[in-house]
């Protein structure tokens, strides 16, 4: 039950982080097979980075096909919608947030789940949620949003922590990761529309 | 008999991917060791990765010495003859687009070996054929030539499917590993030459 | 002992690695988790990539936190003293150098314990120096110093293989080790400082 719960979450961040990662390759004019490419990388390298670090090979998007299935439903549907979807940048910012909120609460239970202790489960579920985003930005030769975009591993880390609080305390794991995926989707709301954003070095002030 | 066979393969497609590596090294003129290393890296990256996510660890490319030294020889010999090998960009393509060819064929072989599932095992063979080419781009800061150019993943993938049809139809491997090379590559040349290619998504046309 | 020797020396290099990639995360503008992200990134890959490589799962920078701890202390360090430390390039370039000794023989000797052959152990020892650099720079999309840097590649290479070669006459390891990376060292400040550097292929003197 709570297995099923946690594929069906998984399963969803791959498709909107694999649309983010379509939405690119449409913007860099790649074919509809790069766009493929792109949309399966975009939506499982930060899963299978997580599973490869934690030792559970393959992977889960290796060997399921079900993380296949729904990347490439999510390059199909962009290929097709494209000019629909994206009429301005914010919906795949918004698409992104989301993936990026499920990915870290579902990476965060993994490693949980695979015996890891609970600061470097955290950290795992920041990574399974910006590895996605990271190969995205580094294959179409972007500025990585990951480091850059205001709040953005920190946000997946907040989730992450929440999850591991709930796990230290014995709550049950879907309620605390609800809440910590609704945490990281609200602060890249806030990043995106308000412009909150964590302090640069000072070097920036000295030098202009 | 038909190991050694995989291997033989797999050693040339390793010899003329480092060449691409090593030409694209020259072109962002690094030095004698820096080629050396993309030389590696493009004709082994690939094969790593795919290792990694079928558990096959350590990599062959890590453990089995032959393929380190067709690496250096490739990038010896770009080194030295450059100038006579590259007049122009075509050659570099075809290399690259038997590389990929026989990349592709030997990937999904060895993943069907694994036991992985069919389909899991054409992509595998697919990511054989691109991993290289991806860290290769990336390397140089280029637009990544995997994700781009015509014809290119959908190319490893058609191989990867044929030697995974002639598999389930329990057919010798070699001659089914021949002709899913030979489309291939023969799909590569039609896109190189003659610009067959597959659809962009349509914003380009409303937008321009 | 050896054990905690080899384990300072590990540190220390994640930490002076940990400083580069800090200081490229203010160069590129990140805020200060986008820069503790980049530090963790620069300080760890190379070692991370190196426990995939040899089965040393799960990699001792996710096992053990004073990995995480040194990077993040050298992640605030560059935050809040940045532009005290980096007044000109070199410094940045003379830590890079140190942690690049340091991780060449440490990887080196990591290898070694695992039971890879001799020339394995040196390209291991030189992918634990030079893979933290390169996703440091491929990540602020910058080109890669790892790849073009005089003697940078071979400067790690050298310092493998005197570790290897006090392993195979059976001396002391710290030794070697210490020698390895003082001549890694020298190699990187003479190519810094005196312009020392490997011969390029002939096409330039061609071309221009």
């Amino acid at each position: 039950m709570a297995g099923a719960f946690l594929v069906a979450l998984d399963l969803l961040g791959t498709f909107v982080f694999a649309l983010s990662g379509a939405a690119a390759g449409v913007k860099s004019r790649l074919d509809l097979f790069g766009l493929m490419v792109l949309a399966f990388a975009a939506g499982n390298a930060g899963g299978i980075s997580r599973d490869l670090l934690i030792g559970a090979v393959p992977p889960a998007a290796i060997s399921d096909w079900r993380y296949l299935g729904v990347s490439l439903l999510a390059g199909l549907a962009t290929f097709f919608w494209y000019p629909n979807i994206d009429v301005r940048r914010r919906p795949v910012l918004l698409f992104d947030g989301a993936g990026l909120a499920l990915f870290a609460v579902t990476g965060t239970q993994k490693a949980l789940a695979a015996g890891l202790n609970p600061v470097m489960a955290a950290l795992m579920g920041m990574l399974t949620g910006i590895g996605g985003g990271m190969l995205r930005d580094v294959l179409v030769n972007e500025t990585p949003t990951v480091l850059r975009a205001d709040l953005y591993a920190v946000a997946a880390l907040a989730a992450g922590v929440v999850v591991v609080v709930g796990h230290l305390l014995h709550y049950p794991s879907f309620a605390f990761m609800i809440v910590g995926a609704l945490l990281c989707f609200w602060l890249r709301v806030m990043a995106i529309f308000r412009g909150w954003h964590l302090p640069l070095a000072s070097s920036r002030a000295q030098r202009n």
